[in-house]
């Protein structure tokens, strides 16, 4: 029965990475105090996570230092201050989004840098900048992988022409990326396919990063492991923007290798999430962010729906189904 | 492309089931005023809903009136001073559980009650008990179905066993259902495999409700109607017992038959739900769910956790997976 066999058994090459400090970053403006990135960073070696994302490594000519805490730029030196040498198995990664970084000078070599993975990110209309960026990080010895963003509304033949253009590039890994959490499991597996085949060809691998406006985060994450899709992003309590991501807690319930354990990801939930909600850390499902998802818009609006404090869920229906 | 068209097209034979009352009042003891019950039927109306359940047909034997709202025992009166002779195309339902039911007494003819559909509630250890009730309801006039409650850690060849004794009643739809919150989407298309080979056996349909335990309610719901199951419950909210059901904004965006509307559900959500919430009636997922969900335990602990306002889930998760 094969349904059995692909829940008893496990594919040795699943990652399970981390996205809590760069995703949930978006929802705090990266105000992590140390304490917390250290039993993070801690939880995550407990947990046999496979991978910890910082933050950004965002132009601190476009933003203002002051303005946000320290994982929006994720220098080496601060990531080695809570990591040391890091002579584990957890590797350490930060994203880099294309047209909002300077990397030629902020990404330095690997071999004098904390950081094992730079995850570039771009929509469909910035490929070439990624394609630099991607070549440039390669160049400095790391492993990289690209998250092609937004793509609920992009046309097949666009997206398969960007993963024609990112196969020829070092780069490693694919991403399916939800980031209007618009999706539902069958076009999840029909993207899979998509993406596989594209990553067959030129010899990649395919991750998926998922969003919860319509509370599929984690179904989207385990049909698509399902359907062979490796790298699995997760946050701890969904931390993320808007409705928040694929629950690492959920995530490695789910996952049947040993070396992923669920205890640690409870004990620091338990210690450090209720601590940032009772602090107004907002995030996760609710009504706005349902309606962005059905409605495959931006989740920003609902995003500003939330800051306001509004409840008047039927006036924002109305508001963003007027959309044109 | 299969998905696409799975996505685009609808099955007419698709029925959805407001569970609001009935699985809502196990958190609330069934308090519910008249103006939300009245405001509830409206919206079900306007949202193209096609069953409404009221609650239960509770033994007052059994249970103190004093200590229940109506809806535990939903009154045929107590119906018809919501609904008048409900000459709408919305069908009324109620539970009756075997064994916590005078269903000789209290459950009386179809043509001299507001009630259509009676759903028969069971245990696999009381399958000779449902079969007895499901001949009463069909004797006096109803629709009836079954839920067999509890499943997730019952063996095959048992359901096979209580599927052949309940198919050659005149129970029109067997459910599937998730109790515990315990099951992952390809474990519900297996079941649903093993449902609908019986329910074609015997000329019946099959339903399913489902828990939020690991945030799977609306995608293990999706998952079955993709299948072939027809009969799909919901609550407002998610509102039920504990981590609560598949929510009914969530379906009626994601069901593409015309006759579905989500606006109504937003509506009722921003007038009615905030409000209960505000009162305090506490539902929906949390980590202690997500915990007994997972083990595939009765919820009752994670209740009893919630219950008494506590926060310390690593130490519940000591206690519950330490349970022989």
């Amino acid at each position: 029965m094969k349904e059995i066999s692909k829940l008893m058994e496990y594919r040795p090459g699943v990652r399970v990475v981390d996205a809590t400090l760069r995703d949930g970053g978006l929802v705090n403006d990266f105000h992590f105090d140390d304490e917390f990135v250290k039993a993070l960073y801690q939880t995550n070696l407990r947990a046999g996570v496979d991978y910890m994302e910082f933050g950004y490594k965002a132009s601190r000519e476009m933003f203002d230092e002051n303005q946000f805490g320290k994982w929006k730029f994720s220098r080496d030196e601060d990531i080695r201050r809570i990591v040391g040498d890091n002579d584990t198995d957890l590797k350490i990664s930060v994203m880099a989004d294309v047209g909002r970084c300077d990397y030629k000078q902020d990404i330095l070599n690997r071999a004098d840098s904390p950081i094992d993975l730079i995850r570039v990110a771009t929509y469909l209309n910035t490929i070439p900048g990624a394609v630099e960026m991607i070549e440039d990080a390669a160049k400095k010895g790391y492993e990289v992988s690209c998250n092609i963003m937004a793509i609920s509304n992009a046309q097949e033949g666009d997206l398969r022409a960007a993963l024609d253009i990112l196969g020829q590039t070092p780069v490693e890994v694919f991403y399916i990326v939800d980031s209007f959490g618009a999706m539902y499991p069958e076009q999840i597996a029909r993207l899979a396919d998509l993406y596989l085949e594209m990553a067959a060809k030129y010899g990649k691998k395919v991750g998926i990063h998922a969003h919860d406006n319509q509370k599929l985060a984690f179904a989207n994450t385990i049909e698509a492991v399902g359907d062979g899709v490796d790298w699995l992003d997760a946050t701890y309590a969904s931390m993320g923007r808007g409705a928040g991501n694929c629950a690492m807690e959920l995530l490695l319930g789910f996952l049947k290798n040993p070396k992923y354990s669920v205890y640690p990801a409870i004990q620091f939930i338990d210690k450090y999430i209720g601590r940032l909600k009772e602090d107004g850390v907002v995030w996760g499902y609710d009504l706005q962010y349902l309606m962005t998802g059905l409605l495959n818009q931006h989740p920003r609006s609902a995003i500003q729906f939330t800051r306001e404090g509004r409840r008047d869920y039927a006036e924002f229906y109305r508001e963003v189904v007027a959309q044109d």
